[in-house]
């Protein structure tokens, strides 16, 4: 790969993509064919035998009382789509976002700039953004009686850190004494707003979230996915258990893989970039994320010894720098976004790439 | 109110507002300037001594130390909103959504078909559709350190009896045994997926909703809120609070009503419509229907006794039969949302519209 100059490429070939797509609804707007949400997966539990409990609803008033006992819907996914009225991708694009988030994520950044759903649709793809079982408008169900731990809540200090924007201990509760690494491209000044996005996660709940993820997949057929962290174990599991439909893999920042071994033969013909952003190599960080490298880059070079097609992108050895972990909310996140869009290209996912 | 005529009328008027409206992207699509989400409200809180806990997070690895202690943000709202080329509407349309649901109420109905954020869009209305504090994309947080009490989950048979799908007892965990009012436009073999909507409650977070609410207002400035249920208390509050910038109210059977009283003089000059749907007057409901309705009616009556200018449409009397508490989602959900287009037309809250 030709590192440096492959770089300017990408942007060059990205802003020929934008301009010229027939995604976009001109000066600037969207033009699309549909969009819309639903709920996918989960089944029906019925609760019985738990205590009837008097609750007051409105202060002043006398309290009523509540039976918990009953049918749920639990376990279900819910996804919201776009589709752009010219489709230039040949597939949907799935986007899958990681632990203790939601599909906000790929939303609108925290300082109020478009994000990857908006550049995506943009470059006209088919979207499709979910939030994951446990999260979000997927709802959640009473503890322990469904789900069988309790919730965990994170911190402000563990996304901070643990997002590399800065190293152990870094958080402050004062923004002002909050460190980052050199050249940070996260728009710190609105980190709070970013920590609005996060929701509670149980550890508990990976089966049921694959088979959700499975199921949308089944519903939507050909497609792309585009996991970030956590979803990107989801994503190559997803690509085990439908090789056919799922056409290419796009992890960002996987915290996870499956292990190697001949099952992975199903999904050598499967076309995935995995990606990574800056500060990999930092001595201090709060999570182990060389270890996390490793055990992908295991999964990719095992695949790749059976004659698969798994690229490896690191950010930072392509001349782009100051990504953390949460690298599409970036003020450089359009540029990230071009390399992939890029790769797409070149991976004949697209039907009109002007790199061709 | 000329009421069964005024049903032809709005049909007509309707099909004519949506064909020649310019929010309309062509042939089907939507035309949108932008769209995007964010996050409004909310304050850091931060928690100290509790105990760590050992966590496994995978599977056969060993358990991982987790410090709950620590800075949370809460409170905190999801803001979705839809801006169209070419908007019809005067002012920004919010829509805010009942107890134990989301902002996907408006959405994708259940049964698969546009809902009213599609259908207010494509008739050309900015839209804002924001999941209440404590539920789905606003995120919840810790149970009683911050919440001061435990969550509710909404049973089926709760869903199916409340919303007036059926009397009191007409749920039955086999969807082929469930008992509907007769004439009923709920998609009733879809409700196990209305189901799946549900997301859990708390009765202490009532301050910290209407504060986000009110931010929410103030973000977006003149506007018109459209709150179901549990929203219109909500939404008048809003009102009491921001009485310039309030233009109008669609209260889509609001559970509640601030009190009679002087102070309700600020807002006399807003027009306000409050709608109900059919099965007002069954015997045997499961929620005192009727007390709801005439909470609310006296708020109207003493708004409209100091020359205020509500309007109370009951849709059985203009001729709309068989919507339940979930109207948006009835098989003729779009006959009432152009009722509610017209009464914004005939209020002056739309720049274009045909019955002019």
């Amino acid at each position: 790969m030709k590192r440096l100059g492959m770089v300017w490429c990408t942007l060059g070939v990205a802003a020929l993509i934008l301009s010229a797509s027939p995604g976009f609804g001109g000066s600037g707007g969207y033009a699309l064919k549909d969009f819309g949400s639903f709920h996918i997966g989960g089944r029906q539990v019925s609760l019985e035998n738990l205590p009837v409990k008097e609750i007051v609803f409105t202060k002043g008033s006398p309290p009523v009382k509540v039976n918990p006992n009953g049918d749920f819907e639990v376990e279900q996914m819910y996804v919201q789509y776009f589709i752009p009225k010219k489709q230039v991708s040949r597939y949907p694009l799935l986007m899958w976002h990681g632990g203790g988030l939601s599909g906000v994520t790929w939303e609108t950044k925290p300082d109020g700039n478009p994000g990857w759903m908006n550049y995506f649709i943009k470059a006209g793809h088919p979207v499709y953004v979910s939030d994951a079982v446990e999260r979000g408008r997927s709802s959640w169900a009473r503890y322990p009686e469904i789900f069988q731990t309790e919730p965990l809540f994170r911190t402000k200090k563990e996304a901070w850190e643990y997002f590399r924007l800065g190293p152990k201990d870094a958080y402050d509760p004062d923004p002002a004494k909050r460190k980052t690494y050199p050249g940070m491209r996260f728009p710190v000044e609105y980190f709070d707003q970013f920590a609005k996005q996060g929701v509670p996660r149980w550890v508990t709940n990976d089966a049921p979230t694959q088979k959700a993820y499975d199921a949308l997949v089944q519903r939507v057929g050909s497609c792309v996915i585009m996991p970030h962290s956590q979803g990107g174990n989801f994503a190559f599991n997803a690509a085990l258990h439908a090789p056919d439909r799922v056409k290419a893999v796009i992890a960002i920042e996987p915290s996870g893989a499956p292990p190697s071994g001949p099952e992975l033969e199903k999904i050598k013909h499967i076309p995935m970039l995995i990606l990574w952003g800056d500060y990999m190599n930092e001595p201090d960080l709060a999570l182990p994320w060389k270890k996390f490298e490793a055990g992908v880059k295991a999964f990719a070079d095992d695949i790749n010894g059976r004659g698969g097609r798994v690229d490896w992108i690191v950010l930072p050895e392509i001349g782009i720098r100051g990504n953390d972990h949460m690298l599409m909310m970036d003020t450089n996140s359009d540029a990230v976004a071009a390399v992939i869009q890029e790769w797409m290209g070149k991976n004949d996912l697209l039907r009109y790439w002007a790199g061709k």
